[in-house]
Parts: C-alpha cells; sequence; structure tokens
C-alpha cells in the first residue's frame, strides 16, 4: 500500500511534513509518496536514513498557498501539489492523499478529481467533537451550509458507517438535532428529515436538544453545517473561557503543576476527540485526509496510520454499501 | 403603577406566586392584581399581613394546564387565568403581567391579546444566557424557527434597546452568528442578513464565529431561534457535564465544602446569567414577564421588580423608537 502526501501544504511545510511521511512510513510499514519540488523534498528526506522505507517522490513545482481563493488558484495552477497528491488516488497509485494545506484546497481538489459518492452533492465534514462525548460524532460541522432532508438522511448514513467501521459500535444510534424531542419540532429542514430518518432503517432513536450533544446519548448527531459549525467551535470558546477561570478560581487552592494538569484536561474535553491525526474527506468517492494546518511530524505520522487503516476497511466501499442499501429501503417504504 | 399576576401559573401556583406577590409588592411598593380563584388566592393571602399594601384579587376559575396545547386551551377557556393577566395589560389597567406558567399558554396569550409591535411577526425570545458573559445576549433563543433576514434586523434593534436601556451599554456591539467572519460566509439566512445589518445605522461589528458566544465581544449576538436554542441548551448540558468532571478529578485535591463552592461557581457560568427572575416577552406590544415553571416566591418577587423597572423606563415606547428611526434610515439608504 501506498499513500501520497502533499509535501508543501501546512504550516509547517515541507520540513515537518517530510519528517512526519518517514516516521508514518517506518511506524506504519507502508509506502509514501511526497508530492513536492524535487530538490527540496530530497533535502529534507536526506536528513533520516531512509534507504529500507518505501518513499518516491512526485514532482512538482507549483502548490497553494494559504489564503487563494482555492477555486480559483487550482484552475491556475494544474499541477499544485494537492490536486498531483488526490490525482494518485484517482489513478490507484496511492491509497489515500494526506495534506495538512487549506481547508478549501483540499475539499475543492477531492471534489473535483475524485467526485462524490453517487446521489450526494458536497464532501461532508464530521467528526467527535467533544471529548467529553468521544463515542457521539456530529455531522455536518461546516461542510454544507443549507441543507436538504435527504442530505441529513446521508451524513446519518456516513456517521453510522463510521461509527460502526472506525469506533466499532455495533449499532449506532443516530438522532436529529433540534429544539425538542417531540415529532413535528424544529425548523422546516427538521421537520422534513425526521420521517425520513424514521423510515431508513437506522438505528433511529429520534430528536435530542442542544444539551444532549453532551451527554452521549447518540453516536451520531445529524444537522446542517451551520448549526454544526457553531456548536463546534461556542464549544471550543466555552472551553477556553471556562480553563481561564478555573486557573484563576484555584490558584490558591492547587499546586502550580497539578493546577495545569487539570486545566488541560479541562480543554481536551471540549476540543476534538482526536486531536492526533487529520480526518478523511467524507462522501468523495476516494480516501483523502486532511489535518490541522499546524500539524508537527507527530500528527503527520498519525493521520498516516489512519488513512492506512481506512484503507484496509475500505470505508468507501461499506459507505457505498450502506447508501444503497438505505436508498433501496427507502424507495421499498415508499410502495 | 399596578402589576398583574397569574396566580394559577407555574409548579409551585398558588402558594408561591401568592407568597411572591406579597413580598414583591412590599420590596417594590407597587400595587399587585393577583388573578386566579378568588378563595383560594384569599386563603393564601391571609397567611401574610397585607393591610399596608395594595394587593387586589381579579377572579377566575380556569388556568391552563402544563401539557395542554396552548392555542386550543386558550380558544376553550376563554377566562384562563393568563389570558385575563394579560388581558388587564391590554385594558391599560396593569403596566406589566406576570406568569410562571407553561411558556406556550404565556407566548400565545401575548401574541393573541396584545399583539405584536408593528412589522415585527412572532415574539422573540432572548437574554444574557451565559454566565461567563453577562454583557452578551443573544436573540433569537426558540421563538423562532426559520427566520427571514428581516426578523434578523428586528432581533437586532431589539437587542440593542434591551442592552442600552437595561444593561446599560451606551453603545452595544451587534453582531451576526456565522461560520466566518468575512463577508459573504454562512447560509442564506446569514448573508442576506449581513447587508441589513450593515446599513441599519445600529453599531453592527460584522460576523461572529462560535467562539465568540463566550468570548464577550458583541453585547447582541443575532441567529434565528433554531440556533439559538441549541446554543443555549448545548451550553447549558455542556455546563453539567463538566461539572461531574471536576467534581471527581478534585475529589481528592479539595476539602469537600470549597469543591462544592467551585462546582456551582461552574455550572453558574454556563446557565442563564440572570436567575433571579423571569424575563420579558419581547417584541408584542405590552410588558408580559415569563419566568420559569419551578419559581419559588423569590423569583416570583425578582421577576416583579424587573417588570417595575421595565414599565417606568417604558421599554416599549424606547423599542418604537428604534425600530421607527432603524426603518427610516433603511428605506433613506434605499434609494
Amino acid at each position: 500500500m501506498k499513500i501520497a502526501i502533499d509535501a508543501m501544504g501546512g504550516d509547517f511545510a515541507p520540513v515537518e511534513i517530510v519528517k512526519g511521511a518517514v516516521k508514518g512510513a517506518r511506524d506504519n510499514q507502508v509506502g509514501i509518496i511526497l508530492v513536492g519540488p524535487q530538490e527540496i523534498i530530497k533535502f529534507e528526506l536526506d536528513k533520516y536514513p531512509t534507504r529500507d522505507l518505501d518513499i518516491e517522490i512526485f514532482h512538482t513545482d507549483e502548490w497553494l498557498i494559504e489564503g487563494e481563493p482555492p477555486a480559483y488558484a487550482l484552475r491556475n495552477k494544474r499541477k499544485a501539489s494537492i490536486a498531483l497528491t488526490v490525482k494518485l488516488v484517482k489513478e490507484c497509485r496511492a491509497a489515500a492523499a494526506v495534506s495538512m494545506g487549506p481547508t478549501g484546497g483540499v475539499m475543492t481538489s477531492a471534489l473535483m478529481i475524485l467526485g462524490t459518492l453517487e446521489g450526494i452533492s458536497r464532501p461532508v465534514v464530521g467528526g467527535a467533537f467533544l471529548g467529553l462525548t468521544p463515542q457521539t460524532i456530529t455531522m455536518d460541522m461546516g461542510g454544507n451550509m443549507d441543507c436538504r432532508p435527504d442530505q441529513l438522511l446521508d451524513f446519518a448514513v456516513i456517521g453510522t458507517v463510521y461509527s460502526k467501521k472506525i469506533m466499532h459500535i455495533e449499532n449506532p444510534a443516530v438522532a436529529l438535532l433540534n429544539v425538542g424531542w417531540e415529532e413535528g419540532k424544529g425548523n422546516a429542514l427538521a421537520k422534513a428529515a425526521f420521517p425520513l430518518l424514521k423510515k431508513s432503517g437506522l438505528n433511529f432513536i429520534g430528536n435530542i436538544e442542544g444539551q444532549d450533544i453532551a451527554s452521549g446519548k447518540a453516536n451520531v448527531i445529524v444537522c446542517d453545517g451551520f448549526v454544526g459549525n457553531v456548536a463546534v467551535k461556542f464549544c471550543e470558546g466555552l472551553g477556553n473561557g471556562l480553563a481561564a477561570w478555573l486557573k484563576n478560581e484555584l490558584k490558591d487552592d492547587l499546586p502550580s503543576p497539578r493546577l495545569q494538569k487539570v486545566v488541560t484536561k479541562l480543554l481536551s474535553l471540549t476540543i476534538p476527540a482526536d486531536t492526533t491525526g487529520g480526518g478523511p474527506v467524507w462522501a468523495v468517492d476516494g480516501l483523502v485526509f486532511k489535518g490541522h494546518g499546524r500539524s508537527q511530524s507527530a500528527e503527520v505520522a498519525a493521520t498516516i496510520a489512519s488513512a492506512k487503516i481506512y484503507s484496509e476497511i475500505d470505508i468507501i466501499g461499506a459507505l457505498k454499501n450502506e447508501l444503497a442499501e438505505v436508498r433501496l429501503r427507502m424507495k421499498t417504504t415508499d410502495v
């Protein structure tokens, strides 16, 4: 198995990306294709012993810069490192693509080159965002602003497959984020999505309210990307605010190292559960992983490890199957 | 000044309502009209010395029960205590109405009997929901699910008047809750509301993201009631989750009373800033206050105190003026 890596994406590219790629290759015993300028990458690679590793360089002189409008930039830089990295997946020369570059560039490349899974219009962003409830994932967290009811059904399917295959939850509980638990509550989207989820054959437990994002009642919470994005960021903001308060409140109660530990733990409960590596761009027809722009070598290596696992269990195949099954079920119950 | 009180609304009605009304009358030197069954209320009133207070009973044999569909119940119980309480405001026999009864019943009565302010279609729910940032109010928090852009502008006006008049903030900063700070970001509603807010003449500081709900950057955050409701409840749920964690985490570090104090403080930072009394139903043409169903006499008295202040500063008049001014400004800039 080979994994393609955008050597020029991320705040610490190419230095930390190449370092992480070498670590990822060794730790996971996978082949690596580093995409970027030959000489620069070779210079970085030469810092490490790599004779026993399967690492190659795929040369290009172009890459995206943070802040460039992605669609425009990708039209003008046809050989941008992120585009070529994704293309290696499209051409089956790599099992997965990994980039720490700008979100827009990664999403747009994935969408343009691989396309979405049948019947899905746009990529989906989702995952476990709350350390307090690591068994709960939220979809969408910002990929799709104004959603149609059937998109929320797609999110539920993707979330269910993710929970089953990656988090090993046998029968994931799916819930619709809403303003009340009764059917018929909510905005037009929630009202229309409820009956679709009800007849989907998924383990739909009904509506949940905001407080249940933090209760662990559901494994998969579906909502439009606007609400999801606000919730994720609010959580992080609230965590920072409470951490600052706690630090001050307990400064005379606890010795400094112990206090620091408690504050760090509090922060970890309010930021994404999985901070060790990047997550996949969901609903595109191929594996593309996007990590934080500020990733260092450890995160790059961790993302490579994830990419290997996702590829081995063929999550894209599982997604296609579950989507097809749910659609068949919806059709049958329509009659 | 007289304040009308729904003696039969609330989990502890009429006992705690009457007790609170007596306290409210004495503390604030206002007249009180208790609406409910004469004999029952008289029995409660006789428990207290009230000879020097201006308290009267307005008799009715009907009242709403928690869980009744409000519109239906109010059609069948034309003399329901909440309806008659609000009617006293409509007829200028009371300066404000106060109820701890079911939200739906209070909102529906206010809407049916008083109507909304000119140009506003539905009541608005808003206030400072985060103890961490008591100078930040969010509108709407659940009254309006699918909003039009001009409704968000109305929320901004109401919030501005509230901040100025009640919170004494000179030039309240208004922000649009969104998924990014740049103009053009967001769902269709946010994109359409941004230019309206921009030319409103209010102190519009632009978009804010979820993390800024907890940062205090804005005094008035506007959003649709679906997003607002999810944020408020998520905050409360997260507070409870973190409090439970902290209690366990620090059990060997702090003596029990001190730990309890810290945990209580944490909870107070994640639940509504103002837990002492009820808040007004915004955007109806008259003062109607709704308190928590579980309110005891202290909360009832505190709500009476708020009602007196709102009436004295004529917040409804201030709202009408500001709404008219903003509308004039929007028309002028249209040309």
